[in-house]
């Protein structure tokens, strides 16, 4: 088994490096990792992983910018990442961190931060340990940010 | 024949849970089930429920958040999982609560719980007992909240 | 040859019933009735009335609500619709009607009445005379409202 | 070699006589023509064309109309033709009008006219003639309207 | 190994021309050029250049003009060229500029002339030299205006 690791070089922090840190911190699985120039070339990428280089999941990364075409292209992205999962039968867990979700730069990176090393633990997970997302299910889980938590009866 | 079903851990109430609790209420199906973290990663989750647990039929279920991004994300995962009913010539039936259809978390916690339990039957029914729901066409049926009812000549 | 129709039980009109009236008022062909909950439920029922009923046309009918999610959900119906005629070379004639087209609840089941009845019209003539629509090329069909007419040179 | 034109019953313009007529004044080149209801209808007849016609190209005419939901029926019959198109290798010209674009019906049938004949010399260069696109390259051609020209240096 | 250039006679630069001097300037691989009309020929065209001319890579160029509907024509271009790279598990670099991203005709003619040069850079780096993106990777590159740099700790 092998994690695939996608990212870019429009991304402003390192993300790919932040994943493979975390993968190493938690297990050790192999990976492979393929930098792109932005998020619209990350779907082929993932799917070159898991075809070509043998990933059973992948972690595609990606910062879209503030503008209204920079959401457009991450939407585009997202479709084809949603696409390539379907032709793979692979998760590729969408890692997205938009840059105006956060009030400056100190933010920015901490939410890139912990939202990379939290969905390496869920793909992780996915391959590894299925029962345990089972039993956060309907926990309101967030990635970056705090959890939003349960609904309480 | 058997009953996939689909959830999150983002969702803030235990959607398979009460899933599971309707199928068995209503009929001695076996079931699989699957969580994912988000709604984007539901497609890839029902097709292999589809393809790898030879699922007859998939609820994939959801609770997308208040704000666009997740609106955006909700409308990519509707995509996937057409898509996966095209791919393998099977149904899976989308039950997403969106959290600001409702007033506030009581609410939610009940539309979701309808919401969930009425897409159960409509998966057993599409499965077992199709005529069923040829007898309710054009009734204004509705999930969650009331039925709108059909119109009136 | 063989009509298929699918419908919907959210739809508040029985359209598969004026749609089984309309074509064995015009023709003898068979048909095949396959009804879902919604909108979104309609495009892997068309694929299986085309692939597993060996239906040569299918008519989809649905009735979206008024609200912006019911539109979303009626554009991610028509995508997949779209797709599963490319996918089965096979046309599926879409006959949704929009509840916020109308002023009230009279002229929503006029407007249904009349653009199910003209879509099935359609569909025959799709497999049966396509000349026909040759001849009305360019001549703006409305379906449900009255037609707009060409443009007068 | 043979061009295939579809062209739909909804627009408000021959579009499809248009298009034989240019096709005939410019070579000798065989055509298949195939008229649908709507807009909806063209990436399948498109394809048809393709398959079961055996044409080398294809022009897919329509007129949207004015409405939001036009736009949108607009929108999804071109994401088919682009599917069309990559699951045939096989180019399909998409002329579409839509009637917001021009003042009046006068404008509306020259726009019309003046698109269609420029896109059927289109399709026929792509087949027969590339080098001449080529020639054309980054010069700001438009269809319907004046061309905007190039950006002078 | 061929690199493909699309590009299009919609377009107000002829970026096909530049994309090609750039390609020489840089290494001695051969190339092939195809002319479409617009965008939304340009899948089907990335398509042609990697299945029947051995293209390794596609850099696929257009300027989408400043109305909203040369916004959604840009969309389901972008959606295509996505479909493009899964079908074929090769990438295809989209070099879109959009008229209305410039001040004047000035600037759109520098911002098309880097973009253009940058995205060429890439793809060549893409199948010669990956290594040499990843240790870009995160440094907020921008392609066409000034890189925007990483975050700073």
């Amino acid at each position: 088994m092998k994690v695939g690791f996608a990212d870019t070089t429009f991304a402003r922090v390192n993300m790919g490096k932040i994943a493979i840190d975390e993968l190493r911190r938690i297990c050790s699985l192999p990976y492979e990792r393929y930098t792109v120039p932005g998020v619209k070339d990350l779907p082929v990428a993932a799917k070159k992983l898991i075809e070509e280089r043998n990933c059973s999941i992948v972690v595609a990364m990606g910062m879209p910018g503030p503008k209204p075409i920079d959401k457009q292209c991450a939407h585009e992205a997202s479709l084809g990442l949603i696409m390539v999962q379907l032709m793979t039968n692979t998760h590729v867990i969408e890692v997205f961190v938009h840059e105006d979700e956060c009030r400056d730069e100190k933010e920015l990176l901490e939410v890139t931060e912990n939202r990379v090393r939290e969905h390496v633990r869920n793909a992780v997970d996915l391959i590894l340990n299925p029962k345990k997302l089972q039993k956060l299910a309907g926990t309101g889980q967030r990635q970056g940010f705090e959890d939003v938590g349960p609904v309480l009866r």
